[in-house]
């Protein structure tokens, strides 16, 4: 059976290289043909449009940057794809998206007969090559078996949270955590230092403490190295904690600390450091003069 | 060999309580008698100034709410305890405090040709119990060998950082990812519930999780059945956070995101909460109407 | 010339009600007619869609609680304002919103050969009531020349800003300060009475201080009565704070202490006091054990 | 009558210059004897430490850069000032410093029989040298009407807030709003600019509104020169700052918004500018990338 994939980016492009390991014959769209090159290579098909590409297949899944960048595809003017998805087959976002939006996103393709699963990941650059992503999924249970082994081909765990939105609003609460943990790790560095500790004692006392959470670890060579190299890019951090403030708003919640953690960001990003990791975040704190 | 101890609060107590299971003779100073009983009736000597426990002993170890508290006991008046210990002696200071601080001390001490370590623990009442602390510590490394066999006794590691004051910096660095890793996890329990996903289900996803700081896992059940009791008293989370802003403002370091927390702990002590559990700042997040 | 009038909650009734006093011939829309009834009363027709207050007038002023009440009563559904107004009409809006919808809006406006202003106001209840309002206005010189008399009827001042969304950018600066200076003073009151100094000794002082906002002697009343009766709601404030953090992230700023005072108004909101003046985030901070 | 002054800085030194052109005699004591030099060929005396100063004078005016500098001074070693001054004497200390620490220098005086006032100042260089200084003043009646010739020498305003310490806590309410009306202005035009207002624009429409602090258009010309030559250094607003968040850990205030204001000052020393006026804070946020 052929899947659509949109989307290729350093997320999506990896997603579907191991659909394709897997054997998945896939049709892709994405807004330069160019990112699509490798796979189309290695057999991929290319559609012009999402709408060509949802006349194609029976299960599509999108991987796009943001919300606004979803409704485009999927909804906006002539050749969207949910106007072209036959009815009954499955459209799968893996878009970090506003759960609200997600919500909105299934009532668009349920007015069409489509099915819909959110299913936002945990993970960056590393797990989405390694296959290694945790799928946070919201819909109903018979959608998430029917994706269940392409959840597989691409991830390591598969998260059912329950109805549409919900696997949205679980990477929300996994977002809030992950930005304060960058964030907080990057003071203590930056402190540490004006203390006289270095980085790699800070690093040889944190790594296996309790307080640290360990994907810290996984940035030790970079921080150690001052390496910045982008896997998961500092601007898409500070999109998702937006989108997390956005979805606060709609809720009525009160985040005084990831709010103060996403200015951090902006500020970084006003230092031009957008593109870097977001482990980056870092320079904004750490001593100049 | 006599040890002296001073300070017998939550951890203080339990600390005494382990090297007198290790087999040292102890000799005990707190502002009240009273909590010292248990140990007193297990044998440990009683004496009635820290400067009659100063005479008594050749290692003394302070473990204390607060750097004053340390001032009063140590440095003032007719009864201190740096004016009764002999020459030699070691002083072993666990007290969380600022590293200036600590380097003060050792420059009291050092005058007196007394030697000194500040070794602030990581852990709180559960760890002190099981003789499971980590010692971050301070000073020459010759007395962090004499030391070393009662560190062991009262922990599972202990990490030399450098000169004095070193350990207290690695402690501030502690805690400013300890403080933030609760307010962080605290927001994103309130904001799933907003979103309809309970403490359960986010446990449920994050207890493995890479983002997760693994202690939060042993706060599981207590958070699950909003039981608030005290383990680390919040009072104290917010006091260490405001030591760490005192020394942030001495070395001129910028801590954005451990400010924030700090003021969350604040409002929570403002709500009554300053005697529960440090996981109670939780209860200034969660939806009341 | 008859003027049309979207929206008639606190803001919009007492404008219009300005318009009316002035000699304006006014078509009045809004969700629930009775809100209406006063004018109407004294004279004012009614429409019962916007479409259909659109086909009666050249002019029409809309005065809505967010930017999706504008997009719901201006560009959806068959009986949207922006399909009814005939060419060369002028379309005002009053609704604080984003600069960027703003636009949208002017584009949209543009398409159909209707010319639009964006004109939020500066100043609440009292000053609308009193034809006190400040009008930041962006669009078209000619347009703003056309608008003046209405302006002038329910303000005292207008305050070109430069092309479409300007209105709007300088209503967000206000707000940024506005909103701050409100937590700051609360936070100030608040923190005074913990040292023993009262609210009318602080109110004494700073009255006549240049580092106080001069809006907040309107409050001293208000404050020395504990009176926290509405006049600019707080779920308002905290929602323009939500829109210029909303801005901020489109246009690349950084802004850490409005988000402090945003998640302030949020925590106020979860502590009840949503439709209460926005003065009530005091009582956040004043809250005793 | 002979003034004793100690403290030659940006404020003291022109404190003191205008309490001789009243035609008070002065005897001065500074760190460095050469900042007193003008007031000395002008015909104030000198005096080579706070003791020797304390013996020649019955009323003295301290006014230095934070708490340690005044314990230093009036209380430490064998030359202090409190030491030498005469039972019945008048100590005046104007520098800023919290409540407790003022509380503590009254009872240090008082068992001496030496009377105290906390006057700590609003207004910078130029008020100080304009004479225009308002005093907050803690203490009994008649101490504050044996020093208001001198208050009325250097300042516009005196303001009897209570008893010791409350002249310290009014300079610590009326810092919390000073340091946050800075910040959100800076904010406002960073912000603004993103969204194409100019300053000049911002200034224009804010110089006369009442959500404006009138003390920011003293700045107007500075701001749009980008001028940010010292008249209130920024790291004594950072100081001042820090000051408050010590007294609020002290009586258990929450001040979430002065926090974020203090840790963007924080950012700026961390980005070179401490010493320059601290409206600098803007270039923090306006930072291009």
């Amino acid at each position: 059976m052929k899947i659509g994939f949109i989307g290729m980016g350093i997320m999506g492009s990896r997603m579907a290289a191991n659909l394709q390991k897997k054997g998945h014959e896939l049709v892709l769209f994405n807004r330069t043909r160019e990112k699509a090159r490798p796979l189309l290579d290695l057999g991929a098909s290319w559609a012009d449009t999402p709408a060509a590409l949802g006349r194609l297949v029976q299960i599509v899944i999108t991987m796009l940057s943001k919300p606004d960048a979803v409704a485009e595809v999927a909804l906006h003017g002539n050749h969207s794809l949910l106007d072209a998805l036959a009815p009954d087959s499955l459209w799968i976002d893996c878009t970090t998206v506003n759960p609200s939006f997600s919500r909105r996103l299934a009532g668009e393709a349920a007015a069409r007969q489509i099915r819909f699963l959110d299913a936002p990941v945990a993970g960056s650059k590393g797990p989405a090559e390694a296959g290694q992503l945790i799928f946070f999924v919201g819909g109903r249970s018979q959608d998430v078996d029917t994706a269940r082994p392409l959840f597989e081909a691409m991830g390591k765990a598969v998260c059912p949270m329950g109805g549409h939105g919900t696997g949205s609003a679980m990477k929300m609460v996994n977002n809030i955590i992950l930005g304060q943990a960058m964030t907080a790790f990057a003071e203590a560095l930056a402190f540490g230092e004006t203390l006289g500790i270095s980085k790699q004692a800070i690093f040889e006392i944190l790594a296996t403490s309790p307080v640290t959470a360990p994907f810290l670890n996984t940035k030790r060579q970079k921080f150690e190295n001052d390496d910045y190299s982008v896997e998961f890019p500092l601007q898409w951090m500070h999109k998702d904690l937006h989108l997390a403030a956005e979805t606060a708003f709609e809720t009525g919640a009160a985040l005084p600390g990831m709010n103060a953690a996403k200015e951090l960001y902006a500020l970084a990003i006003r230092n031009g450091l957008a593109a870097e990791d977001f482990m980056a975040v870092y320079k904004v704190l750490a001593k100049k003069q």
